[in-house]
């Protein structure tokens, strides 16, 4: 075919859409680039080809595997990925400021001390984030073992100078890990203000996963203004049961905790941006997201390394495989999720936000497993409008296409600004084996199944910058 | 409610079905366990905390860690499901002869031999299934390396005396692994054969996996009348890699291969059967199905230790929450799937088969990872008559319910007689990391997956068994 032939039907294609495709067929002509079927195609066979996000993942965890909110090893992910996003040619690559609180981890331990009914017993614990530390020499206290706040109400003034320990397994016969979680997450979070209103010189949680092992799982507990402020530590499922069997045979024991974490005041941290301008409508956004900050237990490689390099290779495969995008795609890099929530708030409330405006931004945070589907908000109107884009999905490796759903902390604030809010939803059925742990590493991401996921958004982002909402 | 009242509207549930449902609903009762709902909240309930498919694996997999069709490990295999079955008090425990071809392994190596331009190095492979070994000292020869039969073919003469080195990747542009390892299974199965026409002396065949990794994968290769029989090994994807820019460095390098392989002839061997007898109509049944026996270098946890336990332990539950199917539903554990299928034809052609009438056969051998759906044949209005199963699915762990497909080696023969073929189709993203290789290992498999699809097959058949086909 001449190439005079060649451009003529592609304009033919790209004024008059669909019925114009199936004369370009017809024809032999390959697709355009702005084809959704097209664009699907060569973005799913470059992703799946080269597999780059695990490699990214991979880069992101050696060069800063731990990057607790306000850390060197923050600023040290954050220069990281502002390389990598430079090196990929992004544009508009730049950091916005974010002031968050610091808080350091420090030496840990628990044991059950020696008794007439048996000698010392280590546990396995580690501090919630944001709690206090123990005096240097630790505390000793007897345990009030208890299940829920309820039983904690009432048992009234027996936690009086104890370390009152909650000890209520996630349900697992609820079907959504996220649930599960959700049911259990009040006691991590609020347990310490509980405990102390009743007297309490510290808690001990039980940890937040199915699993029963040895490694705890950390993740953010609060204060409130009122109760006194007493140290709070997660213990490992294993422990925790050990712990409450001890218990059982030997009333009365006494745990000695050490912990020396402390806040370490607020520091400035950055939220990382980089995009691909949008030829038409640069001003109107689609926003692709996860959070750079991680627990420190691990290295963060699902929670939430994986969304960071889902955001980052979902714009690389637009651009490697010659797409541009009518608006703006742009990837994210939250700091501090998981101390707070302040790099998402910063985020929608920075001065840059002026003149632009958000048409949908996508989180991703639920680990870099096989993506069941990706969440949109807006109602069965907005589903029905991204029928084809549901279609191109499940045929991209999503199990379910696009469905209801989606959001979280990161994004939440730009709903304010008319953004519809959605996600990436992988299976969750790992999920919390790993989350917030020495588990969460990289050997337990599969480069395909993290592929999938960024393919996935790909598609999505590319879609609604083609189209609008 | 008094228990007269109580029976009365059970006995109108019993006796008029749905409407009736909604009758005792609005009287505060609860749903008789033959309520399709009630059925599926028992077994989920149970299956998700009690997580004993895990637990039943272990044990299998401790009693009898290889189980190579024909091998003793393969009938202490069957002696401890056997036991199992007998505890879990199924009925109709027995055996069933199936006359197998028993192959023994043996030591096995390869070496790039040193020359001028290198030193010795090792290659891992191992032997393919059904080969023929070398002699002791093993054999020497040239490497000649092709993609294809038809690289080999227009090699013409160039194949003579040498070891062909069939080294195609798998093609991870292709979404389906199971169809991408369709696409590459034939230079396994059938490549000794056509290296042989060729005057070759042995070949090595990549392994079929889309990891890069030092473990190689066995699987069935066949001989022909005719050819003669050379020497078969699989070599793992990093030493496939290296073998290949070695021979760019070096054309006519040698590889002296070692295999101690050899048949050992014919043995009697079994399916284990055991089963769940129908109330009302037990000469019909519903089959769940998996293959007791497992290549060698691992302990074939996915493949296909999951899929027996899948089997077994979907009856467990069906029993444990006290419910009593119409029909007969039968786990069948077959021997020889991986030596070409004996155990199945054995299966339908056994005497036992009189008076007896399958209705569906479900296949479980594609490992223990999330279940997405259960497949099923007889086309739409198959489809149609059970929407009511496939939500029941989808509220249960299943991402898609029920679907169009399954089947499987084990259950084909049974299509002649009327049985509409279906199996259990979990995520395939990680099945041919592990599959045949070394890697197939009880660590590999996640219990709440594993259990989601014992659940999702307990209650596929419990429906079908009360409702028919």
């Amino acid at each position: 075919m001449s190439l005079r032939l060649r451009r003529a039907l592609l304009l033919l294609v790209a004024a008059s859409g669909g019925a114009a495709l199936s004369i370009a067929a017809a024809f032999g002509v390959r697709f355009g680039p702005e084809s959704p079927d097209e664009a699907a195609r060569r973005i799913l066979e470059r992703g799946l080809h080269e597999e780059k996000a695990h490699a990214l993942l991979r880069s992101l965890l050696e060069a800063a595997p731990m990057r607790l909110t306000g850390s060197p090893g923050a600023e040290a992910a954050l220069a990281h990925m502002e390389a990598v996003m430079r090196g990929l040619g992004f544009a508009n690559v730049h950091r916005e400021a974010v002031r968050v609180e610091r808080w350091e981890r420090g030496a840990e331990t628990a044991v059950i001390e020696a008794s007439a009914f048996g000698p010392e017993i280590d546990l396995a614990v580690c501090a919630l984030g944001g709690s206090v530390g123990t005096a240097p020499e630790g505390l000793a206290a007897e345990v009030l073992e208890v299940r829920s706040f309820r039983e904690l109400e009432a048992a009234a003034d027996a936690a009086r100078g104890k370390i009152v320990f909650f000890n209520r397994p996630m349900d697992r016969a609820v079907l959504d890990p996220f649930r599960a979680y959700g049911e259990n997450a009040e006691l991590r979070v609020r347990g310490a203000v509980e405990a102390a209103k009743r007297g309490a010189v510290a808690v001990l949680v039980r940890s937040l996963t199915m699993r029963r092992d040895r490694h705890p799982h950390t993740g953010l507990m609060r204060y409130e203004d009122g109760p006194p402020r007493i140290p709070a530590a997660a213990v490992a499922t294993e422990d925790a049961d050990g712990l409450s069997a001890r218990l059982r045979e030997t009333p009365g024991l006494t745990v000695r905790l050490k912990l020396g974490c402390r806040s370490a005041g607020s520091v400035w941290s950055s939220n990382l941006i980089g995009e691909l301008r949008g030829s038409e409508r640069p001003g109107e956004i689609i926003l692709i997201g996860g959070h750079l900050d991680a627990w420190d237990l691990g290295s963060g490689a699902h929670d939430d390394g994986a969304g960071c390099v889902h955001a980052v290779e979902a714009l690389r495969l637009i651009k490697a495989v010659g797409l541009v995008p009518k608006r703006t795609i742009r990837a994210v890099l939250f700091m501090d999720e998981e101390f707070g929530g302040t790099g998402g708030r910063s985020y929608a409330g920075a001065p840059e936000r002026e003149g632009e405006r958000h048409l949908a931004a996508f989180e991703s945070d639920r680990g870099g497993f096989l993506p069941l589907a990706v969440g949109i908000g807006g109602g069965p109107e907005v589903l029905r409008r991204f029928e084809g884009l549901g279609a191109l999905l499940r045929s991209s490796g999503v199990v379910l296409g696009l469905v209801a759903g989606g959001g979280g902390v990161d994004i939440a604030p730009l709903a304010e600004q008319g953004a519809l809010l959605g996600g990436l939803i992988p299976d969750a059925a790992r999920y919390f084996d790993h989350h917030h742990s020495a588990l969460d590493v990289l050997e337990a991401v599969h480069p395909r199944e993290l592929e999938l996921g960024a393919i996935a958004l790909a598609l999505t982002a590319f879609l609604i910058a083609r189209d609008g909402i």
